[in-house]
């Protein structure tokens, strides 16, 4: 898909994700939406850690639900489908220590109901990757426009 | 067990939640403490919503993964172990639409190493216990209490 | 649903069970076929087991494959649609010591397009359920019948 | 770590393998055997499909269950520690059409109690990968050997 054609839906991912109340709250940054692929990022601060100063699981599991769902959203006809988080499993491989968590996540399989994402969540230094803290396979619907509100 | 030795269990319990930045920021109520079962309730604000004004899938996943880890925690000998979420798998079966989900966290078999944990998610009114809109199954792994800070 | 209604699902799924080259070689019966539930049960023979003695995993795994997709299958409208396994997350909890295995799959979620189902897998003497080695949590597709062979 | 210190360990998780009852059932082969690394194919046959001619699902689960407590295999300190399969999700993302089920699983975080791994499952000719029909997602327990029989 070339970038012109791409510009559109990249824009409205970024939308959706935007206008989340839990996204505004949470406060985490969409650092890259591409064809299959999008990237969110949530820097370290109090709100958003646990009770040993790592981040929260849950706010790991936020970026999951959230990156996953968009990625699928990319793939989509967005004229005439929307995207249904169905379910995800996430493993936790280590503390999640630094400043800032990324999530990758990126389609393995698209399709017209259901779409398979993986995302792979790292922590380190706001400018580079990090560490590997979490991996999540994610199953993602699609379904008929009309049938979201 | 009798509650006079489980109050303190469950005070502890109770303790380590309230002290989570996260918990605090996503505002989460911690409604019941039982040997094997804890009940964590979110009321509905914008706050903790999605795109379409339901409860964001990112709010459900950070109450399973607390209600999960919790439940484990109150089954261990807390003198010398500490529970780690390992990973866990979670099912939207219905868009959260309501006043208020409780997450229901339940020990279905306990363990030194692992415990596992089910966890079910309902949404309805603030006095009743609404429909299922989550199914959950985690895996919480007790460690050795001076490996964590 | 009555009795009478049902009784050609309930043979058209143990058909669809009894046809699959794999049922016929791990040797699995048919318990019960009930709208929404499907038991089945494994006998031990060596050909089952693992290294250690105790029923192997695949076997449960397949047991929960199977017996979940049927159990969504009861529930479908068969003259349109098929079922279609998406994904299931799978715990053990106990070695599968004992005679005979028994996966129960209930459905707790239908849906048109996707239903979800949880399994618990028992192991104990010919006569009795036992006790409990392995958890599951499964997502099944719903397709259109002309999209199967 | 050297081929030389590596091809006891190797040779055990393939005696392992060997002598499980369930994988002489179902006639599976050991392709590789590496640090952190195992892969595992099965051929068609009519005893391994299910009703629609595909590989079955159960089949597909068999492989990622000992490819990935087997990769795990490969790290630990096999003298003191034994590997148990404590879960799995799996997701079926096409139908598994084709002469060889091909399982890779990779240890994605290596740990002395817990291993995360993953695997894919690829379905094709005889002498090619093919395309993906499934990915896994697996936690294995790392135990102190006296504990298994």
């Amino acid at each position: 898909m070339t970038d012109t054609r791409f510009a559109p839906i990249a824009e409205q991912v970024r939308g959706v994700l935007a206008s989340q109340g839990f996204m505004q709250l949470v406060g985490a940054d969409v650092a890259a939406v591409a064809p299959g692929e999008v990237v969110l990022t949530l820097d370290r601060r109090p709100e958003v850690l646990q009770q040993h100063g790592f981040f929260h699981g849950g706010a790991i599991a936020f970026l999951v639900d959230n990156a996953t769902t968009a990625a699928a959203g990319t793939l989509i006809d967005r004229a005439t489908q929307a995207v249904l988080t169905a379910e995800y499993k996430l493993n936790f491989v280590a503390p999640a220590a630094g400043e800032r968590l990324t999530c990758r996540a990126t389609v393995l399989k698209p399709g017209r109901s259901l779409t398979i994402v993986e995302a792979k969540v790292t922590c380190g230094d706001r400018d580079a990757d990090g560490k590997l803290v979490a991996v999540a396979l994610a199953t993602i619907a699609g379904i008929a426009r009309e049938r979201v509100a």
